[in-house]
């Protein structure tokens, strides 16, 4: 979640893996992750109120929690309190404007958030209006589709491809659980969003994409234009945060945001800020709009056909593995869930 | 259901405990209660008619059935008819202005309708209107609710509870399927609806809340109020009956109605009339706008979390017993079904 | 589905049995029906394109399939493309101005197409409009109501029946897998469309229905009038075709179209184009707004109650005998495939 999404004073209620969760900010302004779900009677906690003093009070009964998650009030009879009145908190950290939660079961480690510092405050680069999408379609397959752009010529003609960009050399790096796969398509007519970034003049340019994928579902776009011929080093084009949070099964909350970058990066006539959100526009057509009901409509045939394996080709090289790793980290962490259960008394 | 609400010459569908059935009123004008269903094709035969001799007509093939659910009249080729040809009826009592009926196995007892003679045409309390509220919620969570009316602070503050209300002296009877709580709140400023029944001058005041339940689903609440110090027989407050239908698990016709009680409780201004519409849209105000979504939203987490078990406290100790009885009494039906089942050839 | 809803250049997205399939002409101007489902990454093949040269291009990563569903080009990196990579295309014939699909896994056979003659293009027949009618209910349902007629006098009163055409004088004949069912109804008042289809004075009537089902669910209805006394042959009436393609287990695509036949068959004085329009406007109205509320909610009755086994009367004769067929059919089919998959190594 956007850090900027989390204002004081709200609470903020987000389904996050089919779990109900409730997302505020404490007294001293920290952001705070618990179930959404008073230990009482099971009443949601987002309907209840948020006190001068920080303190959650539940708006069934009236029990009062602090950040922690402990129950610090019963207002009624002896006021009493059971040690188990308490609800879950989950580790979060605030970085690079974001927000990282950690829903499973393993030790919240914040080294391991990937490196989204372009996003930072202070990173030098202007970045655009930091979106929130959502899609309606499962994580994994926004995967499949960010990780095989090969489909932007069908998919987002003239817009983030076109008929010549269908070829491309592909690189393909893996790292741990990161893996990088770059395209280069030369000497090419660019498609919309290119030109833009670029020279808006038209004329054919090289062009790459790199995407890196960080398990489990974090991704930056390094993307960049030059003319034929012409130094590398001479580009212009963006970086891209696309990071997904999986709500449902069906459904999952993109946040995206896009900076600017190399020397040539073009200025608009219109001004930055009228620039910037236009392309911030054009990239959640291209998202909302295109992807997600292709994507949407591929996952009802996938449920519909549970038998059926896709015939997999050169350009799935990519994800295949990024699926590998998460099939992996799954296997490991139920392995883990289970051999927990079996050890307890 | 209301017995003024099943009007003459009409088919009545409803849905009870899943369960669809038909309610009318036969050429007598007794009230009769069938399985909506025509055993021949099992087509609804709420989408028949009612023929002016009091019997049913199925609107599909004609079939007619007479008040005790017998087919009586096959209007095709020999006009034959098959002994099984019948629809299953319940049995219904109409008391005090209520239709009662017996879903269940057990033999039909009208001596175990709870007594609720204040609502009866010749009672001598003067019944404001008789509503009917469609909760989204399930009867248990809606029963947990009415028998422990701490929330009244919290989840309706001003309008039935304020600060001043939450600690309360906790009286609790049991006698057979029966349970009572009493609450008693002392020298505290009234809520409005309290005042609106007692002085309305905001004065502060005594006030008790007794809230009767019969199982499975009845609940009698006696409410009073009366100034610190003075003596608890000058009092003004009222009757109000909640009674309980479920629908399926997560609907529940909601039947309540109440009456004006003691020898102060005040007249209005406006008349007698627009006072009980008044007190009648503040109580549906409560039960509609602000239990329901707060019992539904409860629900939801209760079923998204089967295996969390609530934190009990002292305030839970009514609805606690509640529990408890209905838990016996559906084990006990289920032994009973099982055992017939196991008797059958 | 008539051949004449199946225009050039379109891609049909069409539900059959519970599976997504796509309909298109191919270059040639030839019906197909493939899996709407692209072997690559499983995203319908209707979001994509037809190409000028009658392949289908997926709109993901552009795959492209000929009509037989074979992929014939992968246009990124080397292009190379697995023999696996093919989409199922079902056997289509064109008949009758009907695509008639195979879609289970018998061999196809074209001479297995019931004959309904009179709605080819020479038959001589003047047909109405070729109406396509969704209903919200299953086919087995849908052939109970039209191979048991006598539901018009209650269903359809006035319109197709009234009190005076309940008894009826029923002949059955059964052929294979196909049952027809003859009703002779004489010397009664006519109900409105026998009336208008005949000597549009409202004298009375002899009138017969002979419905024909040939399994799985296509119906021919033979429909005529004359006068009580006269020759049989001095009639009019009308052939109507009742053609059933299961969407999902509660919807049904419904086919149907009729044309007058007899030598007294009477003509309109508002002239036969708004006359043909008046009396398809009138079936429809019988099927989709009396017929399928009425079969839907018997459905409802159905599910709920599993163990409830309808009570049968002379009526259900011809339907009891159709569903038998039925079921013998898929019992058969069922056989076949689990054998086959038994033989897999
Ligand atoms: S449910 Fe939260 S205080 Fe009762
Ligand atoms: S379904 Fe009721 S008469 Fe046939
Ligand atoms: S899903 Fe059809 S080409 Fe990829």
């Amino acid at each position: 979640m956007w850090a900027e999404s989390l204002k004081p004073d709200l609470l903020v209620p987000l389904m996050i893996l089919e779990q109900p969760l409730l997302f505020y900010r404490d007294q001293y302004g920290v952001a705070a992750a618990l179930d959404d779900m008073c230990p009482h009677r099971l009443a949601p906690l987002s309907l209840g109120r948020l006190l001068p003093n920080g303190n959650l009070q539940c708006g069934y009964h009236g029990l009062e929690f602090d950040s922690s998650g402990q129950c610090v009030r019963n207002p009624h009879g002896s006021g009493r309190i059971p040690r188990a009145c308490a609800v879950h908190r989950y580790t979060l950290v605030e970085r690079h404007r974001l927000l990282w939660i950690w829903p499973g079961d393993e030790t919240p480690d914040p080294g391991a958030i990937p490196d989204f510092s372009f996003l930072d405050e202070d990173s030098g680069y202007d970045v655009g209006p930091r979106d929130t999408i959502r899609m309606d379609s499962n994580y994994r397959n926004i995967i499949d589709n960010l990780m095989d752009l090969s489909h932007a010529s069908f998919l987002h003609p003239d817009l983030l491809g076109n008929e010549e960009t269908i070829q491309a050399r592909i690189d393909i790096k893996q790292e741990g659980n990161s893996v990088q796969v770059r395209r280069d398509m030369n000497d090419v007519r660019p498609p919309l969003l290119r030109d833009l970034l670029f020279k808006q003049d038209g004329a054919r340019v090289n062009m790459w994409n790199s995407i890196r994928w960080d398990a489990p579902s974090a991704l930056l776009n390094d993307v960049g234009t030059y003319a034929p011929e012409a130094d590398p080093a001479q580009f212009a084009g963006q970086l891209g945060c696309h990071i997904l949070t999986p709500q449902t099964a069906d459904t999952t909350l993109y946040f995206t945001a896009a900076a600017k970058q190399g020397p040539l990066a073009s200025r608009s006539a219109d001004g930055e800020v009228d620039f910037k959100a236009r392309i911030a526009e054009l990239r959640r057509t291209a998202f909302k709009d295109q992807d997600d009901p292709m994507i949407r409509a591929q996952q009802i045939n996938i449920r519909l056909h549970p038998g059926v394996r896709p015939v997999l080709f050169e350009i799935d090289a990519a994800p295949v593995r990024c699926q590998r790793i998460l099939n992996a980290l799954i296997e490991e962490e139920q392995k883990r869930v289970s051999s927990r259960i079996s050890e307890e008394p």
